[in-house]
């Protein structure tokens, strides 16, 4: 990625001088403010993360009593069947409470990371959604924890070499637009073909266009 | 994203026909048939994933058995510490292969998961690398159960976005280099200015450089 990345990464704001006006203003409503950035999204991330910790506690739970349960069935022995019923009263008071702590951690924990990975990404989606709408000036922002940061500097990258390209285009444009204007006034004075004068509109018409209206 | 990003989605293989030969043939490097592309990377993801695992089973042990040793240390009772006992051994018996197989699976299921987000990610990353490089034919390929898809189909519009952009430009450049040669015949027979020469080598050096070394 070299330079351009590393200038991506390091910058701050709304993109280079280059930026039109009114899309440096529309920047800040880029801002990772929100606790939930696609709220429907990270719901059903979040119910997912739940049913499978549920899922999981449940299967805990099933391999943890079902053995006791044949037990308890295959005995006729009323002081074995005694025995294993207090066993299982009290493992279901120890059970689950732990169970239930358990999974309240992993939960928040899943979530934490899930949401550090799907804010950074649809943040990286709406950066390169600018970039197809030709808005070059578009960066996304790294947040300390944040993962996919490898992602973010090589959109940035993205960024950084399409604004530099578009400013060597312009001063192209502007080189031949001088070098135009220097051919007209040359002829001014003389005479020529009309083919000449009607290629110098021609020409003037195409360099008007140039500066793609991004 | 429009009608770009559905093009850019249906895409299959190594973009338009604008491409390089040499890019083209350099594309395969990029198809996803290896199970570890960052090997180091994800290696350490499946390591801090076990690691976690390993936490909080021992989290879920201690507070299964803690309860139980404090019970133990508590009573003077030797038939009660003989029912805590019992029931201590009996509950490792049962805990750790219970635990073991729970770990087992959701290590798997986190790897698996894990993979689905890692893969895309470092894939949409080239991709981006090839963009920054100017290599704008480069497209994303989605694999059924990968994650980020809105993030490669955001990417595949950027690429179709330029790939657009640059025929317009090759375009235009083509039509004053066309309108360029229409002048220069029609001075061709007529003596003009100095300036006028000079102008007109200049165009079409600047004219020259216009086809970019993507």
């Amino acid at each position: 990625m070299g330079s351009a990345a590393l200038q991506g990464d390091l910058e701050v704001s709304g993109g280079t001088s280059m930026a039109e006006p009114a899309v440096a203003e529309r920047w800040p409503k880029f801002r990772r403010r929100k606790v939930l950035i696609q709220p429907w999204y990270q719901l059903r991330v979040a119910a997912t993360i739940l049913l499978f910790i549920v899922g999981y506690s449940l299967l805990l739970g099933f391999l943890m009593f079902y053995p006791l349960q044949q037990e308890f069935a295959a005995t006729a022995n009323p002081d074995q069947q005694f025995w294993i019923a207090r066993q299982v009263l009290e493992l279901h008071k120890r059970f689950w409470p732990a169970v239930l702590v358990v999974a309240v951690l992993v939960a928040a924990q899943s979530i934490f990371v899930t949401h550090r990975v799907v804010g950074p990404a649809y943040h990286i989606q709406r950066v390169m959604e600018g970039f197809a709408a030709g808005k070059y000036e578009m960066r996304a922002r790294l947040r300390r924890w944040d993962r996919l940061k490898e992602l973010e500097m090589a959109a940035n990258a993205v960024g950084e070499a399409l604004v530099q390209r578009e400013m060597v285009r312009r001063e192209r444009a502007g080189r031949l637009g001088a070098a135009l204007a220097e051919l007209k006034a040359g002829i001014g004075g003389t005479s020529v073909p009309t083919e000449v004068q009607q290629a110098l509109v021609k020409m003037e018409g195409i360099l008007a266009e140039l500066p793609e209206p991004n």
